[in-house]
């Protein structure tokens, strides 16, 4: 067996994280060895769907693998990293927020294998082109983790702890913050007795011109053209809905100072 | 020729709304008669496009055109409507916020034709999907337009001036401020020399899910999870860039008391 290759994997989890990546490595060829989760329903359910076993027990996690992959929330990841019964095995989380810094004389062998992506356990999703963000504490164990994220994904990235918080901010803005925004879109409607169905054409046809051209050239809309007459008359609608009012004030003056300038 | 049905169009505008209904409309075997544009320039450019003849006299558009497409900003609209020539003929607007009452009074047949999309000059779309808002001011102008409507699009919607500025309301968050926060995420990266490619597969499947599902539902992140320790750090690296800090404070309020109700 070649020593620099990873080809046993234990999954520690059995979330949204969990899920996708044991099924895409599974998928891949990698042997998912077993599923730990602290959650012995969750764990089995997830071990099941691979054909593999399960342990609720931090001792009895199997210590021949080659890779022992953390996918647990932030909290439960500095516990388990704790209590991790050995000190020389390859130990990665895939947390876009904590620090490599975790680990730090705890462990001898470590790193980060940050898949950007939302990922639910009920919806499959392809690997191939999502970006695998790869931190490790030496090259050699960083240059393992590039050959096991090239398994899933052709879009790798050497990416430093700082570097993945800033990530994880702008994915904020760019994922959660425009998921509520539509929302807010569909309750606007939907109090209105229209569907958010109206929206869905739009709602492709933005997207698709910021990725394909860019963002900043394709804004549009009232604040972009500095139309107060227009904001006024929507803020005065929204006077009901005094947190979206507040919103729309705040975003519609930033949009409106940022093309004021040009 | 059928009394009922448009066969022959005059669009007064010169813009991004003019330039996309008017080759949709005329792709569709409509006659596209003429341009009127009060920029003479942009006017000529858009009647070179289709191969019609063009004027930024409003006196001296074609009397004899079953239907005058008014394609103009909100500002235009009001003094072009009280400037046109002829108070018989079918006189339709494609605004968003501007009510069916600015016609009152001033002509005997008029409407609405709003396309609910976003519309570039230079970007080709198709329109079969995009809703299109019909109001008039009788039910055979209704019928009219709606016969119009279905040559281009099979997504036809009577809204009435009230709903059709509550759309607007809704559209403005669900594309132009997502746009936006696409481009503060795309900032966020790039002063710190990270690629806005990066973000492209999780902006996209972060619609999909919303659009397939149900944004309510599809909603994550650290204001989701009420995770408080990964808001103040954001928030603290945002120290920096205070108008950013200042719209993900309001917005992970926002969401935290959302999802706390539940």
């Amino acid at each position: 067996m070649d020593s620099a290759e990873i080809h046993q994997i234990v999954i520690l989890g059995s979330g949204n994280v969990a899920t996708r990546l044991s099924i895409a490595l599974q998928l891949a060829g990698l042997e998912i060895m077993q599923i730990f989760g602290r959650n012995v329903r969750d764990a089995k359910i997830l071990a099941e769907r691979l054909g593999v076993k399960h342990t609720d027990d931090l001792k009895a996690v199997i210590p021949s693998a080659d890779l022992y992959l953390l996918c647990l929330s932030d909290d439960a990841l500095t516990d388990v990293i704790g209590s991790f019964p050995f000190k020389n095995k390859l130990l990665v989380h895939t947390s876009g927020t904590i620090s490599m810094d975790v680990f730090q004389n705890i462990q001898n062998n470590y790193g980060i294998f940050y898949p950007l992506q939302t990922l639910s356990k009920n919806k499959e999703i392809k690997f191939e082109g999502i970006p695998i963000c790869i931190e490790a504490n030496s090259k050699t164990n960083e240059a393992k983790l590039v050959r096991l994220a090239e398994k899933i994904s052709n879009n790798i990235h050497l990416i430093n702890s700082d570097q993945r918080k800033i990530l994880h901010v702008a994915a904020v803005f760019a994922s959660n913050f425009t998921n509520y925004f539509y929302s807010v879109s569909k309750e606007i409607l939907e109090s209105n007795q229209l569907s958010f169905d109206l929206l869905k054409p739009l709602i492709i046809e933005t997207v698709e011109k910021a990725l394909s051209q860019n963002p900043d050239e394709t804004q549009t809309g009232p604040a972009r053209r500095g139309d107060k007459k227009i904001i006024s008359a929507h803020l005065e609608y929204l006077n009901s809905q005094s947190e979206f009012k507040e919103m729309y004030e705040l975003i519609s003056k930033h949009i409106t100072h940022k093309y004021s300038k040009q």
